[in-house]
C-alpha cells in the first residue's frame, strides 16, 4: 500500500502530466479547492467517491484509492521551520505578527483560540494598482477556553 | 535605554492598567489596527509623531518614545515551534496546510511568492449560526521569481 | 508589574510558607482543583475576584493579584522534553501510546481531535489492593474536521 | 524479518481493507482495547496465541507473527514534539497543564510519580449536551521516591 | 518520475562524464551562469525547451526533463548549517556581519529587506595582487516594509 | 568592563541619540563602512586611535573605549537561522543557491574557498528602472586546499 | 526565596569554605552519601530536621533551610548531552552499551524497566593492581510492564 | 558487506529464532555477558575465533562474521535522549544524578573521570524483600586529570 | 555512479578484506598518510592518476575511480556532536580548551584563525615511560585578519 | 563567590589592562602555557599557592582565588557548534578529518582512542616560506578498550 505522501507526490505527477489544475480537480469533486488539495496532498481522508472519481481523471489505480481514503497522520512540512521560500514567507508572518494576532484575538473574542479543525482556507488573487496581490483568508471557528 | 521588547511589555502593562484596547490606540494613531499593535509590541519602527502619541495616551515616557521609535530586529516568537496554543494553531495551519497554500499559489500566480514585507493583515470576527469565526486576512503582493 | 511566571512562584512560596494546600485555595476560590492550580500558576487568567481573594489568603500583594488577572501565553515547560520524572511519565505515555490514543479517537469519533480548549483535567487518588494509584482523567470536547 | 513498525503499518492496511476495528481485534484477544492497539501498532510484545490469533484475524503471515512477538524498542512519535493535531493535543496539555499535574500528584501522594509501566489507560466516548467528549483516562501505580 | 534533487545529481554526473561545465551549459540555454547552475540543481523551474536543451547536451532522457521543468520546493542545504567548508564560509560571512549588512541597508533604504526572490547573483574572478579572489555578488531588489 | 555586545548596543543608541551615521562614523575613523559597522558592533577590534576617535564623536566613555579595543569572540546571530527578514533573506539566498555558489568556484577557481579571513563587504544602492537595489559584494581571496 | 539550585550554589560554596566532605554532611544526617549529596544539591526534598541539621553544619541560614525542604523539578544537567567530561563518560556509556542493559534485563526479568524512583547509588572506589577504580551500582526495583 | 548494525538485528532475530540467549551466547565465547552482547549488537570488534564460533551457533554465514569482526563506530542510541522506557530510565539517572556522581568522584578521587574505555559492566538481579531488583554496576578505571 | 560516501565504505571493505593498509595505500600513491585516508574516506578529490592506482591496488572497478575523483561536498560526522569515543575526545578537547586555543593564537599571532584548508595533519604514536602516546598535529598556514 | 566563568572574565579583563601575556602569567606560575591559559579561563582547578600567585600579579582579589581553586565544570563553548572562527576551524577540522583520525589510531594502535584526560596541548607557530603557520600539537594517552 501507498503511504500518503507516495499518493500525494504520484498525484502531482499525474496531474502535471495531464496538464490538470487543482481548481480542475475540484471541480471534478464538486468540492472546495483549497480543501482538495490538502486532501490530495495527504492531509485529509477522502471518502471512497471522492478517492476513485479523483484517481479516475487522474489515471491512477486502486492503490492510490486506497491511500487517498486512509486516515493520515497530519504534519507536510520536512524542517520545523520550512525552507521552500513561498512556504517560509507564512512562517515569517507568524514570528512578526504571531503574538499581534493573539492580542487581537483576545481583544475581539476573549481568552480562546481560532480552531484548526473547523477551519477554512482560500488562497485568492487580486488585482491592484501597486501589481496582484495574494490574500489568505484563515476562517476557524471561535473556541473558548473553557473547563469542561 | 530600553529594548523593543521591553517597551512592549510596558505598553501591555499601562494599556491593562488605564483600560485602554489596542482599537482605541490605533485610533489615536490614526493607524490600521494590527500594524499599531505589531509596532507597539516592537515589531515596526514608529515615527516620532506616533511614538509620542502612543506613549502620550499610555502615560509612558520618553524611553519608551525612543524605543518605539528604534528599527526593530524583528522576530517576536520565543521558540522555533510557538508553544501558546492561540498562535501555536497558526502554525498548525502551516504544517497542514502548507504545501497546499504553496500549490494554489504557483497555480495562480505562476513561481513565486506572497510578500511579507508589502504586506498587511487583518483579524476580524465573523458570526456564524454554528458560532462566532475568526477570520485572519493575509494580504501580500505577489513577488515573482525574476533573475534580475 | 510581576510575569506570570514570578507570581507563579511567589505563590508556591507563600503557599507552602504558610502551609496551605490547592485544595484549600481551590476551595476559597470555589473553583475546580486543577484549574485552580493551573491558574495560580500562571497558565490561565483569573477574574479580579477570583485574583484578589487569592492573594488575600496567600497574603500576596496587589502586584501578584495584577499577575494573575493577566491574559497568559500559555506554556509551562522548561524544555521540549520535560526532564522531571514525575511530568517526564506523560511524555513517556504519549511517546508510547500517543498513536494508540489517536486510533481510538478515531474508531470511536470519526477524523478530529480532543479539545484541549473545551477542556478539564482531573488528578484523583485510587486505593487499590496493588497499591494506590494515580489517575488522570483527560475530558475534552471532540472537534470533527469540517471545512468552514 | 520484519520490524515493528513495517508489522505495525502491515496491520493498518489489513484492518482497514478486511473492514475491521480494534475493538473487534480486542474481543478476538480477549485483551483491554487500548492494549491492543498499542501492542499491534508495536509498541507491547505479544504471546505466541495472541500474535497468531492475530495474524489470522487479519490474514497476515508468520513475519507479522514473529514480529509481534517481540520485544520492542518503543518510542512511537516521529518528532519530539508530534505535528499531528491530533496527537498534538495531549502534548499540549503537557504544556499548559504538566505542572499542575505534578503538583496535585505531590498534594495528594507525596512525592513520587504516576507509574507508566504499571499502568493502563482508556479512551471514552462520552455524551454531554456541548457536544460529545473525549475522555482520556491515564491510571498508574503510585511510585513514591525511595532510596533503595 | 525523478525528484528535482535526483536530476540534479544526474545532471553533475553527466557533465563531469562529458566534461561539460556549466559555462557551456549556460551558453546553451542563452541563459545567466548562475541561473542556469541552480536551475539544473533542482532550484529553479525550467521552461520546456531549456530542459530539452539541457538534457540533449547532457545526453540524459524525458525523466530528468520532466524533472527540471517540475516545480520545485527550495531550500539546498542538507543542514540548518552547512557543513562543507566552500558553503560554510559563507554562512560565517551571515554570522559575522549579518546585522552590519542590516544596519547599512536601513541607512542607505530605510526600513525593508533586499528581496531573494527579484534576485539574482554572480560569481567573479578577479586577479589581485596578493592573489586571485572569489567575488559573489548579490543584487536584488530593495522591498520597503509597506503596510498594505 | 562592558562586553562588546553591551559597547555595540551602546553605540547603536547613541548614534541614533546623536543623529550620526555608521557612513559619518567611517569617515571619523577613516575607515571602510562595513568594515566601521562591523567593528562598532563588536566583530572587529579596534586599535587605540580608532576606539577613542569613535567614543569621542558618540560621546561614550572609556568602558567603551576598552571594550572596542577587546579581541571579540565573533558570532552576532542569537539563533543558527536568524528570524530578523532582513537578515533571514541572505539565509534563504545560501538556502536556495549554496550549492551553486560552491559549483561555480569550484569551476572557476578549483577546489577551495572564498576567504570569510581575507575578506570585504559592501553594501550598495543602484537604482533601476524596475526600483532600487540593494548589491552586496562579498569579495574574499581564493584559498585552495593544500596540504600542507 | 532560593530556588533549589541557588541553595545547591551555596551549600557547595559553604562546603568548601569550612572543609567539609559530602561524607560528613551525610553522617551529620545519618542518611546514605549520595542521597544526602543529591538533596543538597537540590534533587530531593529534605525533611525539616535534616534541613536545619544541614543548614546548621554549613552556616547558612532560614532561605536555605526552605529552599532545602522545598519540592523539585528535577533535572540537573544544564544539556540535553552533558559537557562535563566526568559527566559526559556516563553518557558514553549509555550511548554504547544502552541497547545491551536493556537486552540483559529483559533476559533476566522480562518485559520492563529498573526504577529510578525506587532506587538507590552507590559510588565507591576499588583498589586494583592496574589502578584504582571508579565503581558505580545502580540499584532499582524491577517494574514489570503490567496493564492496569 | 553488511553493516555492524544490521549483523546485530540479524544476530538478535537468529538468537530469538533458535530460542537462544544472550548467556548462552557469551558461554559459547567464553566471554563476560554484557561484553558478548555489546559486541553482538555491534558495539565492539570481534576476533575471528569468536565472529565465527557465534556466527556458527547463530546460524549465520560469512558476512556476518566479517561485520561482527570490523571495527565499530560506536554509539547505538537513535536519538540523543533515548525513547525506550528502559533506555530512559538510565538517561534519567543521569539527569538527576549525574552532578551528585560527579562530586563524589571528585572527593574520593580527586580531579578526573571514569573511564569508559577500561571499563565493564554487568546487569544483576538481586532479589529483595520489596520485589526483585536490577543491579547494574559501572567499573571503570580511575583517570586523573594529568598534563602530559 | 556512487557517490564518495558509498565509495568511501567500498574502500575500507576491499582495505579488510585485502589485508591493506592506510600506510600501504598511502605508499602506493606517494602521497601523505592523513591526506590519502580522507581522500579514500570521501573527504578530497583525487587526480586520475591518484584514484586509478588506488582502485587497482584495492581491486575496485571504474565506479569507484570516478567516485574517488569528484569533487566532494565535505563533512563526515553524523551528528553535530560525534558519538564515537574515539572522535568524541577531540571534541571534547575543544569544549575544553577552545578558548584556550584562540587565546594563545591571538596572543601569538594577532588577529585571525588557523587555515583548515591550507591545512595538514598527522597522527603519530609515540613511547613513554607511562604508556604509549597518541600524538596529532594541526598545522595550519596562519591567516590574519585583512579587509580586503 | 564568584563562578570560574566569571573569575576567567576578571582575569582576561585585568591581564589586558595590565598589559600581561599568556605567557607571562605561565611563567609566574611556572607551569605550562596553555594549562596556564585552561586554568586560568575556569577549565582547571588551581592549588592554593597557584591561585594566589596568579591573582596576585592580575591585582585580583579573594573571590578570584577562591573561585580558580573551585572544581569545575567542564565546557567552554556557548554552543554545540563553535560561531567563532577561530575556534569554529577545528570544529571543521573534526568534520572532515574525524574519521580519518579515527581510522589512523586504530591502524597505529588497535580499538582504543587517545585520552583527552591524560593529555596536553602545546600551540606553536612556526615560520614558513609560504607564510607562519600555526602548529597546534595534541598529545594524549592511548587508551586501549579493555574489559575490566
Amino acid at each position: 500500500m501507498l503511504t500518503k505522501m507516495e499518493a500525494g507526490r504520484a498525484v502531482v505527477e499525474a496531474k502535471t502530466r495531464l496538464g490538470l489544475t487543482w481548481q480542475k480537480l475540484a471541480d471534478v469533486l464538486d468540492a472546495p479547492l483549497a480543501w482538495t488539495t490538502a486532501a490530495l496532498l495527504g492531509q485529509h481522508p477522502m471518502s471512497a467517491e471522492q478517492a476513485e472519481a479523483a484517481a479516475s481523471v487522474l489515471e491512477l489505480g486502486p492503490d492510490v484509492v486506497e491511500a487517498l481514503r486512509a486516515q493520515p497522520s497530519r504534519g507536510a512540512l520536512e524542517d520545523a521551520v520550512p525552507t521552500d521560500p513561498t512556504i517560509y514567507r507564512f512562517y515569517e508572518v507568524l514570528q512578526v505578527y504571531g503574538p499581534t494576532i493573539k492580542e487581537l484575538i483576545h481583544e475581539k473574542f476573549g481568552d480562546g483560540i481560532m480552531s484548526a479543525i473547523n477551519f477554512k482556507l482560500d488562497v485568492d488573487r487580486r488585482e491592484d494598482p501597486g501589481g496582484e496581490r495574494v490574500v489568505v483568508t484563515l476562517d476557524g471557528k471561535f473556541l473558548k477556553y473553557q473547563w469542561g
